[in-house]
């Protein structure tokens, strides 16, 4: 039996380990994939308060020793299952089958991609998928994005001042987004606007040289960039988590800065969650609210 | 006239302008007394995601670095007075008159301090205000804790969980917090109570020895403890913002995660606005939601 198990070893649920470490709790981490999460996948981290250029991998390395240090359990395990009965959760691995008094879910959200060929290889040069990251490399540059809703019109926008112009292409006819950001785009005069275009094919071997659209009349064109951000949406996968907590139309997890869910003594860290921004700055937050939070829970019971 | 200005140069403070000057906004930093806030005054750090064991001087100075390689304004300047007219900000500090378009607010909040002579040469060295950050130095050793409120209870029960005892001292002859977690205190058998203790002397020169408290009838006590946590509240300075947002009962800031305000462009971030846990981490994931937002309202006003 652990005090705490945390699902998914990103900057969230590391951090609300270091957190409920800290705080003498017994956590095991359980992650399916491999340490550091999205940020992992992040070739430049500027935006990290304390260190001024540092590599996603690297980040988030020098977290997972510092909790390593603190002698958390860290396990590479696919959680199937996740249950509570009489004050006690029954997480079931595609391994094992663990115990815990207390839950944090920091599974994080992928950013959905193009299903292209390629398309993995060419991630960090040339693919992004994060314009608030990456997209300040490409100051005074131009560059191409792919999205028609809020959060694509917002990269829109955010590119194209500082970068010298913007090709914002859209699958559909037009764009899903909020009235004020459609119309804050399309007069902006960096951003160029190509609707009813969908990608099928990336050329390039070890770096983006162009993309392929296909009309919907069958017809291709070739689009030539080194920069293109793809902002078509995240995918959260918490499916498993639905008896436990409320889950949103697009899949996360409906909660506020106190990550608190219906089920107590289940918390929910990061990207997984509904919020403004997804950053490793909020998730980190997250992971201090989850970890201390959990802690006071934990103690609780005991009495 | 700039596009941002933020009050406060801690780390939410400096984190704001980290996220907003990435994206291409102008941005100043007025700061009343010295870089880095609070943490600035922590001597040992290690619960900060990436950084094992660091002073907060240190990591304060990292970001103060990176902001200034941004070029980043920033200015010793105590901000006096804040107006908006016609979506204009006009801030008057003791020195100067600046314009912006945008305001962040991460001025902090203070720990209260007992207010006794040589207290300040001992933060660090057997005074402490934040048992979260400080308290697992003392794992396996016996603290005294002043203080009567919610903080305070929360402090003696996590401190319990891993000091071998832990001596709570309040002012009064009660406790003013949560019913629940009185009762959890008083049950804990680490935590030894001690009320209508009022501190008025602090021993030692280089390290704290013991404190001198007094009885309601002018009886003095010594107690011997090189470990004292001080959880008697925190000070947050928001009158004159008063016009301009929502300040609750104890001075801070009403907003929630999306750190937004009654007046538009004017953000709070950190420690000076209402919530769960103050921390770095939750300090600077206020920062990049206020970055963020901010060029996005600047971005707004340029249509």
């Amino acid at each position: 039996m652990y005090d705490i198990i945390i699902i998914g070893g990103g900057m969230a649920g590391m951090t609300s380990a270091l957190y409920a470490k800290r705080n003498n709790k017994s956590v095991l981490v359980l992650e399916k994939e491999s340490v550091g999460g999205q940020i992992a996948k992040s070739p430049k981290v500027e935006n990290y308060p304390s260190l001024k250029e540092i590599s996603g991998t690297e980040l988030s390395d020098m977290v997972f020793e510092q909790i390593l240090a603190l002698d958390v359990k860290f396990e590479l395990e696919n959680v199937l299952k996740v249950t509570k009965e009489n004050n006690i959760f029954t997480i079931v691995t595609d391994y094992n089958t663990y115990q815990s008094k207390a839950v944090i879910v920091a599974n994080g959200a992928k950013p959905r991609m193009l299903n292209l060929k390629n398309e993995k290889n060419l991630i960090g040069n040339g693919i992004y998928y994060c314009a608030i990251c990456d997209g300040p490399f490409f100051s005074g540059k131009e560059v191409t994005l792919i999205g028609d809703g809020n959060s694509a019109l917002q990269y829109a926008l955010m590119l194209a001042s500082y970068c010298t112009k913007v090709n914002l292409i859209t699958l559909f006819d037009k764009f899903f987004g909020e009235k004020q950001l459609i119309e804050q785009v399309k007069s902006n005069k960096k951003i160029e606007i190509s609707h009813n275009l969908k990608a099928v094919e990336l050329i390039g071997n070890n770096s983006l040289e162009a993309v392929i659209f296909e009309k919907p009349n069958g017809e291709k064109v070739t689009h030539f960039t080194n920069a293109l951000f793809v902002a078509i949406g995240q995918v959260p996968e918490n499916e498993i988590f639905k008896n436990l907590a409320e889950i949103d139309s697009f899949g996360y997890f409906v909660a506020d800065e106190t990550c608190k869910t219906k089920t107590d003594g289940l918390f929910v860290a990061g990207d997984t969650r509904t919020k403004q921004i997804r950053q490793v700055t909020t998730a980190i937050s997250d992971g201090a609210v989850c970890g201390t939070s959990a802690c006071k829970y934990v103690d609780t019971l005991k009495d």
